[in-house]
């Protein structure tokens, strides 16, 4: 119910046939096969007859070319060989709008880092409010993330994919001294790789794949359960834009239904990436079942990181930033988030362990209290004789404390560009 | 492609949005709802949208029963209540054809070990030749285990599964105080237990259910792997009965298509547990993710393990046993796989480590010059004068050698008998 | 590192070591074997060379206890028969001390439902304000899940773990006459049931093990993973009990970090319980790395969800409330979290549809202007002419809309007292 | 029990503790840190009160360096700056004897390739003799899978590793104006790549190590499965050298101890993957759980991996194979496995479906009656009418149905000679 984007297109049933048909025809150069034509329900119930889906579209393609073509048609391949091959075009054409909605959801990324230098916010570890931040630097990690998956992701499409053409046993015998032009030949009609050799029992491109999809599912769902948390009633400091999903019957709500939607897609890749790469040790020539264990995952993997990409693009398209929550919300702790550099302020003059001893009595103090802690801060004596209260408050400005956030935002945004600048 | 079995039909999707529908008719008493009626497509589509299909449905069932009746449909619950129970309802009318399978598999298997008590065949350790069994006592372990994760299952349809009735925070709040009366005929009108507290974020049931399957498909497993081993060409001890999956383009082969299909349907459990098992931290009184990521993996789960239990049916049904073929292989090491036996037999007149010398010795020769192990024992001055060539003959047929291997059989059959009378 | 309680020592190397000399003391009636003798490190390497660690213990212990009780060491088993039975004796070990920290979180998790019936907070759904609860039900349902996860494992314990022996090829061979009388005394002098067969090649033992381990990791982690999002400093409602992790260069913050590491070994299960079901198709009488694979994920899944149960008993016992804080919080939407129940109100007179967009109105402009939700619908015609300020007052107060909250908190806290009454 | 090779000491707890010294060192250009003259006991201890061992461990170093030095201690980083960066030193030191291992294994691939290009056997699909193929070819698939796993190891460990420093929200806030100054140095000092921005919530460089290594368990699996299915007693065609590891009591038994080994560690892979999959989306600014999720299935992952390919290489380096047994069981089915030559021998005079049909007729006779292929095929008439005894002998002879087998055992080798030629 949740796959989403035009990923779902790519993987679904037809698409599979459609796969299939295109590496029959690029093996017999028939030019004529479109799954359109052809009935994937009665395919799909003879499948479970012979246990592959293969056998019954050979013979309804011979039937379907008639002849002199039809005696060319599965002329020296094996049903691995058509499963594999389609399964690398179906991996291929589902990348497309798959790094289509990852680019969408990093150009959103980097507009919200670009445009929110800016904007300081509490920093927040284990969930607590730590330093000051800020949203731009936020978005420039997000960003940073997705952006690498994408690169692997694109590595993989390019080098990673390859035809499979190996007959029966993998040595093309049934094709005699042709055996390797027609493989050439063949990976070339389909527009895929030729690989070195046959690799119907050599799975690692299955699991390069898994592996970069299985990353690219991560980088989805760290930005989405940072959605989450910040959308939070409590919190406030983000909300998705106005739609369809919103509580009919609690109408005060705001539900970050895009992002729990890709965090949900993306939560189901580690389960089949392990799947994928359970099934790599096929027996002999052809696996007895780790081969079959794959075609479901297969598929479901590139239908879940695409559905979650394309629900990430969705939620950061149209992501609303509330700055002024932020700059609030990082004023709840009355300045105690900058602890850590009073702390530091003291240190030269008062010695490390001392420095250390007063800001945290301050601290404890403050928050026993409920009084500010700059208040606080200035009564004690240490502490007064050392600095003014005009430099505690200056001090305690968190503006003041954002370290190299610029830097990595900028990094960030530089890295996007070259990336993004590069051949697809 | 490879689902099998009558449990394709309890989680398709037409399954799910029948259960949906069968809740919220039991929420409002209406008895006419037939998912038939329904355009699943379009509720799929809108769900896309809001991130959940129970809002499209809950719209469309509205629409279909009219006032007055309509005011009464969804009233009190909230869309996980729906979701959940229908899930429940799908696993319950999923487990009955998987234990149906299941049981078919177990009958097969009883009858493989209460007719081959007597069909001695090599046990094999790391794939090697140990010692002599029975393919009985094979076929009893089979049973065993497939027993064993049947009553595990049978007691988690029992007591397992429950109705969900919470409304939107667990309260029941907006039925007044007609809560928890409605929610007793709720559960009634389901046939599902009530529940002690509702557990919409209390995920222990579905974890009970992901991993009594989980322990199912590898019970389901064993067998079926065993059988592809003994099925090899070099081995030949069974066979699959004829059907459709032999290749076509190599005669010669008879491929254990049934148990390979089960292997793969089987081996794709682990992840979807590890999925199911992964989800169950909700927040607070609903997921933002957890719950949605459930799905899926629920209702393949249940698909994967029931095709892999019809496919074992399947497998064991029409297995034919070459009891010629098991005995002309156990003889294959020529008596070396009784090493142990001559062994203990020694020991006693001889000591321990001495025997164990002079018989690894024989052994090693026997190895090297391909001679009889019986010819090169009987030469050995050590044995010679310890067991006549009649003792050691004796001792070198396994037929000597089975130890409680009846007894087990004979167990296992008497359990599978216990669990079979029981009630379902 | 995050290894903690007793069940640590339950499963460490040392104890593993002992369970397999008190299997092989079992098996030779020999009482005098303790690990402290042994020199683990040196069956360790020793144990990289045979693949197994059980071969060198028996050489360590054949010369440790001398003739002639020497002769008798290891007499009828095999090596798995050794390490499968230790195994289940360092399973049902490390059961005591992990169900004694999951009965002392439980007990904690009882009493915080039963002191904060009263403690009414924001029920959050994707983490929005929903509706009202109290933190007594969320303790409930915190319970129900610990307690049914508890149930399960004793369950597994009671009925799950077994001795095992069956010699070579699971026969009993070696024993002649006596292998089932040796076997019923063998478990005898383990304390664990005696099986109906060998279960060397039938792993529903460890699946079920497993499951149960899996389901209570889940049922953990569910209570830590509220515990740090009300412990957030944007939400405060709780606060874990001082102690020493508290960060020293922040001193403000407050990590919950018994809490996160409940978390984080709760997390590693799903993927230790994949590897244990995915290794549960032996091969024939002795599987060819599935058993030897179980072996540390065995220890570590134990280990994990052991420590994860001290983490959280630890967390829940010291676990400090901020009822007024809930209350202040649950304040926030300024009325806005009833919006149900003035809908409800509404609609008898109003019309449903009507009312409900009525109340959405009024939300959405509360919302907007920042204005009290009762002020704004006090302003709207269709509302004022129905219910009174008083009436809407009364509508918006929480208390009066925790539906049956107190009945399922009296309900977990019953079936609590159940359980702990059961027999161990 | 069955860790192995150099990897273990480089993932151990004290190889751990001296990468976390090293990044302290690092941090603090003192040069003096030694792991060993810490107590490694104690940190831990102290590391399960704070919930992470760099506390502890910054503790001790400042006491061991003492003044001035001491000052500069863990100046500007945060604990989980340690804990990162010392990951990427354990994982850059353990993938060193990895990769030797490894290149060990794809060596003795190697040679088993280039001198078992005439080693004629059955190949087998699902575990059923099809078409034949050379040892030498099999040798080359497992050679292409070890080297494009090693190839993809050992770019992540190129470009995929990176030293982490932020400070505790990532932005160098306590560094002031030198953050990025000190990151590079920190960096430089390391001898890891400076990351454009600091990683500790951006888990794609954890994900992409552990891809690489799941991939690269499934690429050593695969020849270990193979060599325990060709070392199977029944089928004899390759066996482990002698060692320490067969069985005592069954003299009889090659156990193939490596190969075992190796499927028992690389099966341990795809869970550990999960795990970190499943841990990678990190709340805000630090996780609350995922991060000190990864620490152990991180080590565990290394060591599994490291162990495989360790055991692998063993394997390997000793395989002996018995090229006549590899004939012998090839004639097995008295030249059935050339059926689909004969098919397509006859084929263009006789058309494909009568081809198909006589083929499969005369095979299935044959099979029925035990006598041989070629007999029955010279007696049937369609055949008998086109080919002679002597062309169909020669067809039936399985040296000149090889196919492309030897060219791909030509393009394995180069591949590997190229990638060991490269720079490491």
């Amino acid at each position: 119910v949740l796959a989403r984007g035009a990923v779902r297109g790519a993987v679904s049933d037809l698409a599979w046939l459609q796969a299939m048909l295109d590496v029959e025809a690029a093996l017999a150069r028939a030019q004529a096969c479109r799954a359109d034509a052809f009935d994937a329900g009665a395919i799909g119930r003879a499948a479970a007859g012979s246990g592959n889906p293969v056998v019954p579209i050979v013979r309804a393609l011979t039937v379907a070319v008639g002849d002199p073509a039809g005696r060319y048609v599965h002329l020296g391949a094996t049903s691995q060989d058509v499963m594999d091959s389609a399964a690398m075009l179906v991996a291929s054409r589902a990348l497309g709008p798959l790094l289509a909605d990852v680019a969408g959801a990093t150009d959103a990324a980097a507009s919200l880092a670009a445009g929110h230098r800016g904007s300081r916010m509490a920093g927040r570890t284990l969930l607590q409010h730590a330093l000051p931040v800020t949203f731009g630097l936020v978005a420039a990690v997000w960003l940073n993330g997705l952006d690498r998956a994408s690169a692997r992701l694109r590595e993989v499409r390019r080098s990673g994919l390859a035809a499979q053409l190996g007959g029966a046993a993998g040595t093309l015998a049934s094709l005699g001294q042709d055996g390797i032009a027609v493989a050439g030949v063949f990976a070339d009609e389909l527009g895929l790789p030729e690989p070195a050799l046959p690799w119907h029992v050599e799975r690692t491109r299955i699991a390069e794949l898994a592996g970069a999809l299985g990353s690219a599912a991560g980088a989805i769902a760290k930005p989405a359960r940072d959605v989450v948390l910040l959308a939070q009633t409590d919190v406030g400091e983000v909300r998705e834009g106005t739609r369809g999903g919103d509580s009919s019957t609690l109408p005060q709500k705001r539900n970050p239904i895009a992002a729990v939607c890709a965090i949900a897609c993306a939560d189901r890749a580690p389960g089949l990436v392990a799947t994928l790469l359970s099934a790599m040790s096929h027996e002999h020539q052809r696996a007895a079942g780790s081969w079959h264990a794959e075609w479901r995952p297969f598929a479901d993997l590139l239908s879940a990181v695409g559905s979650a990409a394309a629900w990430l693009r969705d939620c950061l398209t149209h992501l609303e930033i509330d700055a002024e929550r932020m700059r609030s919300n990082l004023a709840l702790t009355g300045g105690l988030v900058l602890a850590e550099r009073v702390t530091a302020a003291l240190a030269p003059t008062l010695g490390r362990l001392a420095a250390h001893d007063a800001v945290e009595a301050a601290a404890r103090e403050a928050i026993a209290s409920g009084r500010g802690f700059a208040d606080v801060l200035s009564e004690q004596a240490d502490v007064a004789s050392r600095l003014s209260r005009e430099e505690i408050d200056r001090l305690l400005d968190p503006a003041g404390y954002l370290g190299s956030a610029d830097v990595f935002v900028e990094r960030a945004l530089e890295a996007h560009r070259a990336l993004a600048g590069e051949a697809p």
